[in-house]
């Protein structure tokens, strides 16, 4: 099957936005063996969104719109679709109610304008929208397919995934697939990574590719075959040949993430844990519990950005603060100390540093930062020093906490 | 002028890549006066290229293609030009020059294939590369203007606004501009906005459109006029009146964030603050740091993950806990109060609600969350119900208590 996507959005010719849904896009349908061959971005124009449709028909088996699914004045999607095909737009009564039942649902009047989105042309499938008002729209049209689904990130993928391509399945007819295995390393450099593997990046099928992100290094293999099956019999070898090469550094592949690893570990273990935060402000708590059912292990978290906090709550002595300042090595495992006391678990962490722009002295550069954890009484620390701005720092300083307690826990 | 854009990549159509060259072109048109129509992305085949570019040679005044310029077997983008025009290919003397010098400066031995880059369709202007041995494409054809310039960002960006635009210059008949004024709605959906403002959704120039977020609507004015003055000449009088009907939800403009202007309230106040976050876990506290200067205002941050924080630093009694459960309005109230009392500060915010996918029950679904503030003994409390995943839920929750503060500040 041959699929051309259309996205729909002002926003997006403006450059205010960056098409993200594009990519994710392409990864999904990939897996399912749909090849894409052409992405095109047009704005809330009625007539063009209707011409890049028309267009597409004529070459594809099936058109993705992407966008213009709200209710607002230019949200033209379905009068876009409904005008290229000469079909009608017609109330759907089951859609109607998931509208009404949303608004009603959280006590808010339903502002009229939201009932366009319960129309649909003629012969189409409402693809139901779980995080919004906007349905998707599935339609066979002399024998193409057509989908639109809603704009918003959150909503698309899950759309996508969870609604659209289960129904393609019964139309797929491709005997190719492509599949990616994603190895994700942590606490060593891009390049260090790349010296480790330059002669297996040469591949074909699976190619290698590596992919940096901040704190990480992502290695993506990526192979063509019949089936995942057959894809995952060429990409292994490549994967355990990696393995070996990289073994202390790979905590996880494709979705995991570092605190999801860690989670895990945690609970495999029984231990608890708890934070004290300086620099990083909250936000490893914050990625911690992004993890359903981190409540388990993650008891508690202390952002103690003021020094009156790290006295009072996690013990720090006003000598150190004097003697060594509030970031030094000293302090960060006072308040991985203090924290694990506070909390009774079985680890606490602690981080203080600067994240900048300001507060930075040549003996206490903006990026120093030190990380200590207390496991049962046994304290390590670390110290960094980090580029970037204020956000940067502050996620790198996570990363690093998170990595130090990976490397704790496998043992 | 009007403009098309044709990116090249398979790995963009894998969507290994994000296309931020999309973003950026269509930022640097804007500001020089040229509209983009349309976005098109196919992958590395000659046949899609050639016909992606007569396609908008076609409908549009200039014609740019991004990537497909490097040395290699799959970059075609110099054949597929000279193809769609039906243009000889030859080599550029001075191309090649280029070339040559820029492997002899760096000492390294320069591959045949690299020669291929010195070829251009006849007629064809070089754009030289400053930071790779692609130069790009310059060709005025049947009074339209074709011009190809490589894909990495960083050859991309400097190519474009250093070459390409001044070429461009004298080109451009129009003399005008495009400037956007971005005004951030906090506390209303889209469609109850669009509810106070669609009889000013239909105009021209100045426009206005809706833009969505996770809990907040931005509007964006845009305006077409010879210089950034002359726009907002135009702009002004539309941002009056939209002001004056949404004045108690508009929080800021352009690049705004609701933690910044609280933060600036804050300061201008003279008041200091602290949060007990259960379900954000710590995410509220991120976002009010991730505020250059924060630590002037915001003290301390407690993330009460589990119970017996609630009780031993928050002073959340058993019997509520007991009689109200975890997720409550006195709950929530409760952690306001304590924490403002630990922290000694003129503002607690507490925070208590199910993040989910788990813990939901009829009574209290997935989604609810309450919001307190104590300021300076007064207090508050909010009840929310959330749609969405884990991390939207968490996000949402976080903004409606700056919404909260928001408020409370601007009195």
């Amino acid at each position: 099957m041959q699929a051309e996507a259309i996205f729909t959005g002002t926003e997006l010719l403006l450059g205010q936005i960056i098409n993200t849904n594009a990519a994710f896009l392409s990864q999904e349908l990939a897996k399912a063996g749909i090849s894409i061959f052409r992405q095109v971005v047009v704005g809330d124009n009625l007539e063009r969104i209707k011409e890049a449709i028309q267009e597409a028909g004529k070459r594809a088996d099936l058109i993705i719109v992407c966008g213009g699914l709200g209710p607002t004045e230019d949200d033209l999607t379905r009068e876009a679709l409904a005008g290229a095909l000469g079909l009608p737009l017609e109330e759907n009564p089951s859609a109607r109610e998931h509208i009404i039942r949303f608004f009603s649902l959280r006590d808010r009047p339903m502002p009229p304008q939201n009932l366009k989105q319960a129309l649909f042309p003629r012969g189409a499938i409402p693809l139901d929208n779980p995080l919004g008002t906007a349905p998707g729209i599935f339609l066979e049209h002399n024998g193409k397919l057509y989908a639109c689904l809603p704009g918003p990130p959150s909503e698309f993928r899950v759309m996508l995934t969870e609604k659209l391509l289960p129904l393609l399945q019964q139309y797929s007819t491709s005997k190719e697939i492509i599949f990616s295995r994603v190895l994700k390393i942590t606490g060593l450099g891009e390049s260090a990574v790349e010296e480790k593997i330059q002669d297996l990046l040469k591949g074909t099928n699976p190619t290698l590719a590596t992919l940096a992100s901040p704190g990480e290094i992502h290695l993506r293999i990526t192979a063509k075959a019949k089936d995942t099956e057959a894809a995952l019999d060429l990409i292994k070898p490549l994967e355990k040949e990696i393995r070996q090469r990289l073994k202390e550094h790979i905590f996880g592949s494709d979705g995991d993430t570092l605190e999801g690893v860690v989670g895990n570990l945690l609970t495999l273990k029984g231990l608890t844990l708890a934070v004290a935060e300086s620099c990083t402000g909250g936000l490893l708590a914050h990625r911690l519990t992004n993890i359903p059912g981190s409540s388990a292990y993650f008891h508690q978290g202390i952002v103690a950005y003021n020094n009156k906090v790290k006295l009072q709550l996690l013990g720090v002595t006003t000598e150190i603060l004097a003697s060594r300042g509030a970031v030094s090595e000293e302090v960060a495992l006072a308040m991985a100390r203090g924290v694990r006391g506070l909390a009774g678990t079985d680890i606490g962490i602690g981080i203080t540093g600067i994240a900048g722009p300001g507060g930075g002295t040549p003996a206490k550069p903006v990026g120093l930062v030190y990380l200590a954890i207390d496991y049962q009484g046994t304290t390590q620390v670390r110290r960094e020093l980090f580029q970037g701005l204020r956000e940067e720092i502050k996620w790198r300083a996570t990363q690093s906490a998170l990595d130090m307690l990976w490397r704790l826990l496998k043992g």
